[in-house]
């Protein structure tokens, strides 16, 4: 029987995963019609001319071609530190990159990593518990691969969500328990709205599994406070939930006074009584101030599992042999940065900051100018890449869209790529409360962009109000 | 419910993966008490000495500090050709090798890899059918995923096999339907053999989707003839079987008269009538005479589906976002190298001919070493990077190893790594005739290596034959 859609397993197919979806398909051939498109489509940093940090991409050239190493140039090229952390990992991987490592990873690149929790922290880290993937979407693969059974079980899953949740619950056949994180109070996370999500997917027959909570958020930019951590970890102790942690904006926090706790900190702060809880950690290399999506560096730590779950993960990681060793070798720099006194701490320090205050400022941007719109609110940005403002559409944009079997949000911005080449994803493909509508926009172009972007956002917003208003 | 292998997805639990499974954890436990062990389990050529080809290590690192392209000292340090190789990949590539590139891979990589087909085949290949990769394993994974829809849908997959595929079957739900290479006939492939096992699937009501074909095969080492492909396309072609090609080992052939012709190439070759069969053909970095395990870049080319199958690998493909676009550049590299009168051709061929022909060498070095053995026989080594020996082991030994509990193919192989520090694989692992014992073996140490390597095992294989013999 050939392969066609319809003889195409049926979980592939319900499979929905918007910010690469239609919006962005239609903003591509666009795109190959000669329009320049602005992407804030997805958290792409370098793809709208951020830069590298030198120093990481230095070390990786060298582990790349180790030859460099034997030049009498190399010194001319390359700092002193960069040199000799090439010449350590190298030293520590027997082929160098181009060896398969372990299944869970190159062993110097976890202990780099869990170092680098550890000092985040001031907990141990076991670098055994952690397991380096391309990216740290595919840890959440292999966690909802193992986790799900069947449809009966669910994972409770934040809405607004970043897809790639609902999507694996769709691809692996499990199902989804929505809690709404609650737009009137900056998007944050109630536990009561939790209890009730718990109550209703159990009612409904469901194995509650797993929590996904998201810290920073995404779509929605909100920082979770520590107190409101504790009581996450408390429920999920409560109802035997695993807690999957994604902490991949770690690293983009913006709103003054605010910071960014991990959960396994407040979990080992919370004492001894809460060793039983079992959480999941994701980080990546894609977003932070370093934003290196296309190297598909991540890890997942894994806190409160039994040796045999572990070997479990290892061998799911088994069938796709290792991540890719450059992605690793970036992971661990990542987590293991220059330190002062290093010889490269002072330009990289000063990438860091200059990436990051200009996220700030440019997070400030965005939200002020959407402010201004007339229908449309925005929380703050607190953290991450991203603003998720709601939007008001008058009854006849709604009846317009409908016209054209459109989701009214999906309309908007359809029409905003059109009249101004700005690509964003409606609200719809995040999840959002029945009859509102929002989409996400990245705040990554260049400063400079940020100008024309606030005056096409403005004028195409006024006229869309203007036209379906009357 | 916290998550124990009791609660685990089940498909997850009985997946079983032996070129990473129990002797190599013993060999990981032995050298971690300071043992030399000498790993024959794996295709990890790098691992064992086999250098990097330089152009492409050149180009990568180039690619991965885009800063390098600017100093003046960089002539002095790389060829004028991967110079401009790096220049023109990173022109092609809006924010490098850092941003995300499309899902199915970066689009001037898809294009060199569609020349380095049109190349080999002398038939057009079209970029948008080619989805690169982090190795050739996800691709199969992703056609596993699409294919199978429940345990009715059964896959033809050859005995003795690469268990990538009896594992991505078990973790996706599917039935194996197995077909047997064989042995006497110098592990060739019968269509009588196909047509029987395809009966059999389907008087146990299994819905058989596709022929899994392995050429040159692993862990079997036959290169199969033009005539037999022929007959094969024509099975799958009156079947309705997709074609699932694993053509890794395209650029490992040993065999004196004997030569690779792709799946592609064949199938264009019969004419129109047979444009409807469905093809999947898989590459790889990892293999050939590049041996790039640890980049993880691979590719698959589909032939023949509709536009919409195309949408739905894309999809898959999108919620990981993309492969690591430094494998992305040198699986185009592979595909696309150096050519005559570039500066770099006369290193590349040197390189490639150097390892190839010492490929050659160690191929017959191993088989006539394991032929010479009591009650071993091993066919030739015609292609790929593996021996595949048939051992009679006397009844003691089976004995002996059930009183273990291991199968007795295992227990020999643990001998065998205890005695000498030599991993290899059970032919368990791959699935062998009942009754009938093997084991695989690389043969990519290095040739210093060898006379250790022929010694020990010859040695071991005498003590042990000798102790279970009496």
């Amino acid at each position: 029987m050939t392969l066609t859609v319809e003889t195409a397993n049926e979980n592939v197919v319900n499979t929905q995963y918007a910010v690469r979806g239609e919006i962005v398909q239609i903003a591509a051939q666009l795109a190959s019609e000669g329009r320049k498109i602005i992407y804030c489509n997805i958290g792409n940093p370098q793809s709208l001319g951020q830069k590298p940090i030198t120093f990481f991409r230095q070390v990786l050239a060298l582990c790349d071609c180790p030859v460099l190493l034997e030049s009498p140039e190399v010194e001319k090229l390359f700092p002193s530190d960069a040199i000799a952390r090439a010449r350590a990992l190298l030293a520590a991987c027997p082929g160098g990159t181009g060896a398969y490592s372990q299944s869970k990873g190159i062993q110097v690149c976890r202990e780099a990593i869990a170092r680098g929790i550890e000092a985040r922290d001031g907990f141990p880290s076991d670098p055994n518990s952690i397991f380096i993937t391309d990216g740290a979407s595919p840890g959440v693969h292999m966690c909802m691969k193992v986790l799900l059974r069947n449809d009966s079980d669910a994972i409770l899953t934040p809405i607004p969500q970043y897809p790639l949740y609902s999507a694996t619950l769709t691809l692996y056949g499990g199902s989804l328990a929505p809690y709404y994180l609650d737009e009137s109070k900056g998007w944050s996370m109630g536990v009561e709205e939790l209890s009730a999500s718990i109550a209703k997917a159990r009612a409904a027959g469901k194995t509650v599994r797993a929590l996904v909570v998201i810290n920073p958020g995404n779509p929605t930019g909100q920082v979770l406070s520590m107190e409101n951590q504790k009581e996450i970890i408390k429920f999920c102790k409560d109802e035997g939930l695993i807690l999957l942690a994604d902490e991949v904006y770690q690293d983009n926090i913006y709103a003054e006074g605010k910071e960014f706790n991990s959960f396994k900190k407040v979990l080992r702060s919370m004492g001894d009584e809460y060793n039983s809880v079992q959480l999941v950690s994701f980080q990546s290399t894609s977003k932070g101030f370093y934003g290196e999506c296309g190297r598909r560096g991540g890890y997942m730590e894994m806190v409160g599992f039994d040796d045999k779950v572990g070997g479990l993960m290892n061998k799911i990681a088994s069938v796709n042999l290792c991540s890719n060793t450059a992605g690793q070798i970036l992971m661990s720099l990542v987590m293991e940065p220059p330190k002062q006194g290093d010889p490269s701490y002072a330009l990289y320090s000063e990438e860091r900051d200059a990436i990051l205050s200009s996220l700030k400022r440019r997070a400030k941007m965005i939200v002020s100018c959407l402010n201004s719109l007339e229908g449309v609110s925005c929380n703050d940005a607190e953290g991450a890449m991203y603003a998720f403002p709601s939007i008001t559409l008058p009854p006849k944009a709604v009846q317009a869209a409908e016209a054209l079997g459109k989701k009214p949000d999906v309309f908007y911005c359809i029409e905003l790529l059109k009249k101004t080449g700005v690509c964003v994803v409606a609200g719809s493909g995040f999840g959002q409360k029945e009859g509102t509508f929002h989409f996400r926009t990245t705040f990554l172009p260049s400063e400079e962009d940020f100008p024309t972007i606030v005056k096409g956002l403005t004028e195409f917003h006024e006229e869309f109000m203007k036209k379906y208003s009357s």
